[in-house]
């Protein structure tokens, strides 16, 4: 089968195919061999030995829009499953300027100097706009990059969120099943984004620059309601003091917080990424997390609750996409909505209203 | 029409439908007079009027699961709309303990004594299995259930929390219409209710005692950043420094937290429901609040975003019932979760098998 026609698909730059004249052949053009089409035995084979090549390939497939892909992504996912669930998998997250690249530089170099296998992977579906606005520019991770103990892979830029966060999870299911045994999942701070990575992380990790006045400025709400530990950065040279304080008015603010489900109070720590300090309390402190709640138990009861979690919310998503993309329901949702907020109709009956159209067209 | 057959239905006392044999009739039985229906026009009128009789029996009809009552009640609300809106909207949260009921009371007849009229609804969708948790024993709010300018109404107990917040929000706008100008709308501090009242109102607040060590304890996680104001009850005798204390580390970690969208900075303020002080500082908060998010248009806007909110919640909590709900897919779920949960199958394998076959059976 041919899963993989041409690299360019992926890239977006095949021709259109409403085209009516057989395209022109240019007899003189080195014509380049198509890549090699693997089965999903070869693609499962390959991702168990540890093939980075055959990794990357079974990625992409995971991404792609087409559904025979899709369908191929899919046994080869199920066939892996069962290798993977051994790595530690951990969200980052921090508004921009927080220094998330740096950091994650930083705390990767550290761990894969001391042997082990890193995947880098993020949730980011603004990314398609913003042209990758992260882990699309590996110069800032320049060491991870050339490590071949690392695995680094922008956001699938693609389509919703539900869908971005099922592709990452899924290909992190791939990597873990390759022998990575730690997952960094990035997003940036703004709210949906870092829902769906905790609901995918067993630890969650809030970076956080300290600033004049409000340390916490631009990071969503609820966010840091949800962090494990709160590394402020940049904690070096004139800046240090200000991070101690930082440091000292979060543990402060978190101890008023109703604790975690796990049992779990969360950490504040200082580092500075730049100058690759701090990086060993920190996996102190990630190692001590797993330590306590694999012993409480509940580090299994939150990953089974995480794949019941993600089987309910794609089924629910799905649910959305097919109500809100029927042609009969687009073209009515506008008008609908204005009577709403002019206050001719409740928000109930309009709901309503919508719905029992869908359901007659339906049948 | 006859809506309203049998006022014993909607207490659960009617007889089962699957019976065989006619009821005996006792003829000496005394026949009680059947209560007077009426027609939309006249609910509508006497809800405009201020009947509070009238705006009883219609928030009964919106309570009701009779597919007539509802669509009588859809009508009634459509028509009592556009004289809603001019109430300030208030939601209460607190755990259990916390006090809430005696604070409704002296918030209640503080403003109550001020001539306003006041309507005081709940969320509270285990009320069903409680059997009232909140708002059910009247006796708390003694002066407030006897003041005629005062209509208290116990949660809906049926079905599930999106069921429970809707007749809420409907009862609040045949409230409105009927000339209250003040809707607290109570909670119990465990999470999903909070949301749904916080998307329902104007202002929030969250009912907090000061205690050794965790002040927040038992608090659901998040509820916390949404809080307009955060009330320390129970500030009288002995109690007052460690209300005082309470009071400033409260205010420091809210300093912490990124700003509300309003633009509003949450207040810490204390207060002893018991003794009833306390309530006009609470007041003068609410109406510096009002002020403020008029002043910056934030409160039209949130008003407005509200509306829009509950059209797609509706939506999409009925979507989710149609398909939970389809015999196919009940049958199948608890299984395909087994296997997500043993890990035989990826989440999203697991929703997509079942998406498939929820659609082929709908055609």
């Amino acid at each position: 089968m041919d899963h993989i026609e041409d690299n360019e698909q992926f890239a977006g730059l095949s021709v259109s195919k409403g085209i009516e004249k057989p395209p022109m052949v240019n007899p003189y053009a080195i014509r380049r061999p198509k890549r090699r089409q693997y089965t999903v035995h070869e693609y499962v084979e390959g991702i168990l030995k540890g093939d980075i090549s055959i990794l990357s390939q079974a990625v992409t497939l995971v991404e792609s829009t087409n559904a025979d892909h899709y369908a191929v992504a899919q046994e080869v996912i199920e066939k892996c499953l069962p290798y993977s669930g051994n790595a530690i998998r951990i969200g980052i997250t921090g508004v921009p300027g927080a220094g998330k690249s740096t950091f994650i530089e930083a705390l990767g170099t550290y761990l894969v100097g001391k042997g082990n296998k890193l995947a880098v992977l993020a949730i980011d579906p603004s990314s398609e706009r913003s042209k990758g606005s992260i882990l699309g520019d590996k110069t800032r991770m320049e060491e991870l990059s050339a490590s071949k103990q690392a695995f680094i892979r922008p956001s699938p830029s693609s389509g919703s969120l539900g869908g971005v966060a099922r592709k990452t999870r899924e290909t992190s299911i791939l990597c873990e099943a390759a022998g990575f045994n730690m997952v960094f999942i990035e997003t940036v701070g703004v709210g949906q984004s870092e829902t769906a990575a905790h609901s995918m992380v067993d630890f969650f990790l809030l970076l956080q620059l300290t600033g004049a006045g409000d340390e916490l400025q631009g990071i969503k709400r609820g966010i840091m309601e949800m962090a494990d530990a709160i590394v402020i950065n940049k904690a070096e040279g004139n800046n240090i003091d200000k991070a101690k304080l930082a440091q000292r008015q979060l543990k402060n603010a978190l101890h008023l917080f109703p604790p975690h489900e796990s049992g779990w109070e969360p950490q504040v720590l200082t580092c500075s990424a730049f100058h690759k300090t701090g990086m060993e309390e920190i996996w102190k402190m990630v190692e001590e997390y797993m330590a306590f709640t694999k012993a409480n138990g509940s580090f299994g009861a939150k990953r089974k609750k995480q794949n019941k979690y993600w089987m309910y919310e794609s089924i629910n998503e799905q649910l959305k996409n097919n109500f809100y993309n029927n042609p009969v329901i687009s073209g009515k949702l506008a008008d609908f909505e204005q009577r709403v907020l002019r206050d001719e109709i409740s928000s109930f009956s309009a709901a309503q209203k919508l719905l029992d159209e869908y359901f007659k067209a339906k049948g």
